[in-house]
């Protein structure tokens, strides 16, 4: 049995991880969102309930970074991990609350590239998710960076072809406002899983 | 007599103080821009001094911090503090230059989410310059930082709420733009804000 | 003969030159897209050569300060200034293949202001590029980033009147949201710019 100098480490590892499990349920209402025929309005409150989980964690581990001596990494670390996972999930909730509000399933179809972002945002929410419990040890940390930062610029890929669709001149203006407002959302959010990401490189290159 | 170890601390206690009640400054300016009549272009003009003042204060700053040995908190600290209350004015300004260069004030009246908005960043300005002189000894900052964070969520709500009537067909294309924009100055002060709050927090963790 | 106590400096220098002088390169590209009957799509393509450049530098200068024990700065404001650099490429390839993917250039002239937009970002380049080598020493910074500051409140001030050009009913509603989205690429980049000298400010501050 391997004996641990730092006690308080799991209980920090444990809100990273609910974190990353929190934006994995994100994701998979925004692809639920994407789906013709989705109850928006249902999919849209729920996503604002998955966000105010985000909120409690990120609340929490602010009061176990205060209350704790010895912290597996530097605090500031810490706070940007654990707001870093915050940001994310604010634009996922803001994506699902603008297709509600602008009404935009009345379209018969969201935009293919839309879809694709959807996507690369599942794919990286599961990544992490799947990363968080091995930052203690710090093993296999590169490829999830690695592959978080292509997929990132995957997201921008589809976000740049995504403009181009809407000012083609397919849609009027009002509705390429309110698509470009949740297509910027959905890259603001691609970037957000890069920050964090970064901020696990970060952490990674002063721990080596 | 207290004695204290640190006879350079009030000095920068000084520049927050003062870059606070500036941004006091800035808001009243902002409410003022947004009564029915007034007179855009001399608070536009008005609005460029007190930003010129933040500008003013904030080299002031730059300058103390490089010719001073010991610092009240850490040096990237006091820088972030700095900026982060230069930035607001940065975005309270952009409101007013673009009021006024759209003629924005031709539109009968502005929309209710735009003084809501308003009034949310003057709240918040409020609290920030009550806030400052507070920094040392660091007595009541959490109502600071969490009632900061609670407006910021008030003004997330109203931008959002915003853009719904812009993009609603009340307004026709260019107007809805030159609007947006400003909206979203209005939401990047209110975030503004917030970061700086966040800066606050990071430092009192650091001291505790 | 001066003897270096850190034998590994002259690497991480030499990094940040390269790296600024690639975004001469991406500017002067800026300006070969922005003359009449420029061959758009070839000047795109090689500026995402250059950006791919960038990339490769700042992959190496990761790998070379996780491989260094002693660094001539702290790692974190190494890699601040290594992904500053590669930020404001970043924005530079956008604007290529933002003009390019729009068709902007069937227009009869791009806007006066964007023209201004891309000379200052030419000249931020060159002394962004001019000041990288003199980082060892750190002589004449001051002037370096005041300068940057002031170019970029010019960017800013050519950026907003881009703005009252492009609201002012000139053009269609698609075409302005194709220009814009152009014309805010343009003010990151110089925003970009801006970051890179606050940070080396603040490596300076430490240094002194």
């Amino acid at each position: 049995m391997k004996f641990s100098l730092r006690p308080q480490d799991n209980a920090f590892y444990d809100f990273f991880s609910r974190a990353a499990q929190n934006l994995v349920r994100g994701t998979e209402l925004l692809s639920e969102l994407a789906l013709p025929g989705a109850d928006v309005q249902s999919v849209s409150e729920r996503l604002s309930e998955v966000e105010h989980d985000s909120d409690q964690i990120t609340h929490e581990l602010y009061t176990k970074i205060n209350s704790t001596f010895i912290t597996p990494f530097d605090r500031e670390d810490i706070y940007d991990l654990g707001s870093g996972l915050d940001d994310v999930m604010d634009h996922i909730e803001a994506v699902g609350n603008f297709v509600y509000l602008y009404g935009l399933t009345k379209l018969p179809a969201l935009p293919r590239e839309m879809h694709e972002l959807v996507d690369v945002l599942d794919q990286q929410a599961r990544l992490t998710a799947a990363a968080m419990p091995r930052l203690k040890g710090m093993k296999g940390m590169k490829e999830y960076w690695v592959e978080i930062n292509r997929l990132e610029n995957e997201g921008d890929r589809a976000h740049r072809m995504l403009l181009v669709r809407l000012f083609s001149g397919e849609y009027d203006a009002l509705t390429v406002l309110k698509m470009k407002e949740v297509a910027d959302e959905l890259e603001a959010a691609c970037d957000a899983f890069e920050h964090v990401a970064n901020t696990v490189e970060t952490i990674s290159v002063k721990e080596s």
